[in-house]
């Protein structure tokens, strides 16, 4: 639609939606990874993590991304920074395939201090009806099979932030021997990994039974909501855990649920799969470039995550 | 869909919407009334300001509400504001009828301090192709109807709240003389109105050219948006300003083309209208119990809104 006007427009033919089709929405922010970005003084890589997290909230439902808006609340308007958040948002939303409807600016110094922001994002996909990924199609003896994350994504940032500057000391430039030539802020800030372009045709081929995006309360909380009536087996020794992830939870003296609650710990993507497609989907995955993970399986009963090892 | 998923569901079946409609959406925040709800320790008023700010914003494309998200941002979670926002937000989606889909808290302790928050809304809505309101059907000569506000609705409370608790000294809780029995804070917090109701028959029935929602940038700024190759020409004395207006006006000694720019002076939506159409429109408002004021009309040339008076 014309910039003039307040609401955006989307055309539902041009992506060919109609009746037989349901919405997928989700809202979220970043979260304390913007403290990281005002360390760093980079701001591009938080608006592609939003849009990169808000697609993996959706795709876990088996939806297309259509549009994404955002909203930046501030308390005293720094265009730059402003400016390299959107450009963030809209590149990852070229890159996606979807499109960036608009968004609002509020400056508000009685709620924000200075420049300091909050980055929040909207995003509306779409799925053909008979295609919902609503867990009706898990059955136990399906295989996990785990992609993996490029970091921390948006979770676990209070943590992780206590440890490396609280704990450890360190300023955002250092390079600390365990992050084999990072440092701490490249590190942090390394964008949310968008997983749309390697599952959509597995999507669409139906080859996927339900997937988990391993975000807030990592491979503990996420994979119940993905499996009613069952629960998942993973063997926490079947992929291994990246040095960032490593380098934190030894430095943090963090107990071990707790890592794979608070962290995604490398896996940052879950599918459930027939045992009859887990060669045809572990295939698709390489040829794509996609490192894949038989991290478990589908158990029967309704529960927490049950580690194998 | 289930509230274990992470994205909301919304069934475009339902609403018979199909590929010869287009989606509208918008974001928005509640700026700064939040303060006022502050002071008074009232949360769910702006629950609902905010759900129908976003209701008025994709009306005036001729959208029909379909669905809508909230994301509060906060330093500490309250679950009691929390809970009266929400339940703000849930009221307004059931009066209006749409669907509250979801939505995000985060605490974010870094950006917040304590229990400040930012309240942020979403909206998508749903238009017939054939009915979209983008100005293609705006013509000089057609007459400008305004419909009243509430009060200040979402705008001009940085100014508003300086001009009643600063220069004036009040309390939330005095109530001026000017005010006619209303206390200051009841004054500044009354919700922004939903137009949908007085408004859905007469978009179905195609009687309304074009719109425009009198938000930041009051009857200055907004207009033109709606008007596109035109002007709009408002005679001021066409209506009473109310009585908060006037306090304010006057208290602050603001300029005159100042207060029609900050504030929306009693006039909350604008509707362009065809001369033919003028009484059916205005019976049918009368009739549904809603005032109406013939403000001004449309002129030639693109521009900023003209004063009669």
């Amino acid at each position: 639609g014309d910039v003039g006007l307040f609401g955006g427009l989307f055309d539902l033919d041009k992506v060919g939606a109609g009746r037989d089709h349901v919405l997928v929405a989700s809202a979220d922010g970043v979260g304390t990874k913007l403290n990281v970005a005002r360390m760093m003084g980079v701001y591009d890589s938080v608006g592609r993590d939003l849009v990169q997290h808000c697609i993996g909230d959706i795709l876990v439902q088996g939806a297309r991304p259509l549009f994404f808006m955002d909203y930046v609340g501030t308390g005293e308007l720094d265009p730059e920074i402003i400016s390299a958040v959107i450009s963030g948002c809209a590149d990852a939303c070229a890159d996606n395939g979807l499109a960036l409807l608009g968004g609002e600016t509020a400056e508000m110094p009685g709620v924000y201090q200075g420049k300091d922001f909050d980055l929040v994002g909207f995003i509306v996909g779409v799925v053909h009806r008979s295609k919902i990924l609503d867990g009706s199609r898990i059955r136990p003896g399906q295989k996990l099979l785990g992609l993996p994350s490029s970091g921390l994504h948006t979770n676990g940032y209070s943590l992780a932030r206590k440890i490396a500057f609280e704990r450890l000391g360190h300023d955002v430039h250092d390079k600390p021997k365990a992050l084999e030539g990072d440092s701490v802020g490249e590190a942090l800030l390394r964008p949310h990994r968008s997983y749309l372009s390697v599952l959509w045709p597995l999507l669409e081929a139906g080859k996927i039974a339900g997937m988990a995006h391993i975000t807030g309360g990592g491979l503990v909380e996420n994979p119940p909501r993905a499996l009613p009536g069952c629960h998942a087996r993973i063997d926490r020794e079947s992929w291994t855990v990246p040095p960032l992830f490593r380098w934190l939870c030894e430095a943090g003296e963090i107990e071990m649920d707790e890592r794979y609650r608070v962290f995604n710990m490398g896996i940052g993507m879950v599918l459930a799969v027939d045992e009859s497609d887990v060669a045809s989907v572990r295939q698709a995955l390489e040829a794509a470039g996609e490192p894949v993970f038989e991290i478990g399986d589908v158990a029967d009963e309704e529960g927490e995550t049950e580690w194998l090892r």
